[in-house]
């Protein structure tokens, strides 16, 4: 019997007619015979509610002691959703039981908010599998050894699923959310942009990671390194379709590439506007430095994305990289405080107004001259470059934040993505 | 240095600044040298607002299935309330750590909304304390052996701070609630009520068994049981007023027989309209007939109050009893499918519109005519009597539920109650 993970997201839990929805639709698979395990997320408000009253009593910390106060307190929002759909399976007649993330346990270190998860015990889990149970697990949390509740940080409800369809060995990771699959580019932003069928893991990391918001980035890393075919669909299509319809809707995240997908050069453009770029002048140029830099900031579990260094004159070199913008603030003080006294002359800069365009594409591997089509696209278009950053399958520019748009737009029209494709 | 257990219930922590205000309390507790612990009930209102979520999604189950996943569902509102309240003490310059029951743990019984506590672990809240942390505690929930999830029921959260008192060995239990105290009646229905300031024990255990509401009975027993001084006070009257006055407001709820105590004959009018009267008629008269209805009561989790069996007429006799009113239809369905075909001819017959009038009073004890003083008041304003049950310090009547106010007016009359006590 096969075993397949469905994640639903906020949205799709956000009342308790689309909880009885969800439940219809897990309902019907559990009938056709899979082994069903369910993971949602808190109802969609719920987050932002239970953290904003945190706010009002104590505007912000980085204490450890306060982030786990937060946890305890965000945590209770997908395991409310889950006994709830638990008892909307239960009045469907489908026999069902919910586990918060310490009850399996699913153990994570003690990051507050940004946990990791380490392992995941089955053995409950299977167990009610086999009595035929649908078994529901909490998304976005776990335990840490001394019996701390955790959470992965927003979207980790992703993750979660993710990681239970590989401690199963699930054949399939579904995730329903309110868009039915990975488009091109955000609809919102281009309306030609198209739905991809499939896309490469390798892709679907960049599209992630570049913030086009379908999957978490980790929930795709962990994908990628296990193998779980993964599957993004929307929860707004009619729960009494065809099972097999449904289970070829959206757009399935492919670990093997085959030809079809070697024919398009650009599978889709992706941006980001919530970063913040910093950058370290006058940097003396010597081995260390990135380490000096950037390990303070990685100590202070302070995710940096994309890291350019210049080349060095006259001894001196210009260090750039960025974070995420609510991160800014803290990295400033940081480098201020700690970082720039020690590595000698130097000084700071920061800048909010930023954002990230990146053409991503397993196609760009083979052709030559993607970037360059890139750049010359942006400059006809008046649009000043701040900074470049490339890998074998994206590559990115830093621009200013009001360009973002007519950025996108243009790259989408220049690569061909508001075409029809197979 | 004293430990001292504060519990605040659901109006106390209705909102952020009703939490931040609890925070100041104590926050001065804490400086003023007491070890604290402190148990949170639910934000008012966050209860019924999950549970009518559960009720959205299905009506109502007796399933265990069921039940438990409504366990998983309410606890979350104290474990947010319990998160945001060390939130509140950690801006205040306080450490606090906050456990939900799981982490301790509190070991429950597996009887899922109506749990029993079996014991609670300390090690995790001595160390804290050791530390010169406050300890924040969820009330209402526990765990089982099986790592489910529990609750304790309605005003649980009294229960739970009263154990971990005793857990603890803490010096006092302060309950801290909407009212300033113990009432000789509620002073909704009577204006003259007077707040008492100490009342026995025993009082206090018939006063909250007759839905006076101001504690949960539970949490009184276990004060009893294990000599817990116990005070009501108000969490509404201003977080810094001197720490000496505060500690002596309310009501003391005591374990020592006074000759104070001696003076009143009767303490207070308890009364409650949430239970309903079930009468088994025509039972055949022989032994075990109590236990065969009881016992199947009792195995089906119903609480039963009074149980009354009169004498018997030509073999026969009948039977009555009251429950919850939330339990009456549950039970007349109990006893007509399972128990009265084996008991042999028999009727059921059950009535809701019935009240519970008692008045308490540890003088009652070495007072003759006390009950007879209660007959004559209410046969005085024409109020029939349906059922009679005395014990040493009650006498309780249940009549038709619309002369409730009328009765319970005319006892505070009778009995002195408005008069100003020592």
């Amino acid at each position: 019997m096969s075993l397949i993970v469905h994640k639903y997201g906020g949205t799709s839990m956000g009342s308790t007619d689309r909880i009885k929805n969800v439940a219809k639709r897990v309902a019907k698979w559990s009938r056709a015979g899979y082994q069903m395990v369910v993971v949602p997320s808190a109802m969609s408000g719920e987050t932002n509610r239970l953290l904003g009253l945190a706010k009002e009593l104590a505007p912000s910390s980085a204490s450890m002691s306060y982030q786990r106060e937060l946890d305890m307190l965000a945590s209770t929002g997908e395991q409310a959703s889950s006994a709830l759909l638990a008892i909307a399976l239960q009045a469907e007649g489908v026999e069902s039981v919910s586990y918060a993330g310490w009850q399996l346990p699913i153990r994570t270190n003690s990051a507050f908010t940004k946990a990791r998860i380490e392992s995941i015990e089955d053995k409950r889990v299977m167990a009610d599998l086999d009595k035929g149970k649908v078994v529901i697990i909490t998304g976005f949390q776990g335990v840490d050894e001394h019996s701390n509740i955790t959470t992965l940080g927003r979207g980790g409800s992703d993750t979660s699923a993710v990681a239970i369809a590989v401690a199963l060995k699930a054949s399939e990771c579904l995730i329903y959310t309110d868009v039915d699959g990975v488009y091109t580019t955000d609809p919102r932003v281009v309306p030609e942009a198209k739905r991809l069928l499939t896309i490469s893991f390798e892709e679907m990391l960049e599209m992630a990671s570049m913030g086009s918001k379908v999957l978490q980035i980790r929930s795709v890393e962990f994908a990628g390194k296990y193998k779980v075919p993964l599957r993004v669909l929307s929860s707004f299509t009619p729960w009494d379709i065809d099972l097999t319809e449904e289970a070829r809707s959206g757009t399935l995240i492919s670990f093997e590439e085959d030809e079809k997908m070697e024919q398009a050069i650009v599978s889709g453009i992706a941006f980001n506007r919530d970063e913040a770029k910093i950058s370290v002048l006058g940097v003396p140029d010597k081995p260390g430095i990135a380490y000096q830099i950037l390990g303070a900031v990685a100590q202070a579990n302070i995710e940096v994305d994309m890291i350019i260094q210049n080349i060095s004159r006259d001894g001196k070199t210009d260090f750039s990289f960025t974070v995420h913008r609510n991160d800014h603030a803290k990295t400033l003080d940081l480098l201020k405080s700690q970082v720039i006294p020690e590595l000698g002359a130097a000084e700071v800069v920061g800048d909010t107004k930023i954002c990230k365009v990146s053409i991503v594409g397993i196609g760009m591997r083979s052709h030559v001259g993607v970037a360059s089509k890139m750049f010359k696209t942006l400059s006809e278009e008046g649009i000043n470059i701040q900074m470049i950053s490339t890998s074998e399958i994206k590559t990115s520019v830093v621009i200013d934040e009001k360009y973002m748009e007519l950025a996108v737009r243009a790259l989408h029209k220049t690569f061909d993505l508001d075409q029809d494709r197979a």
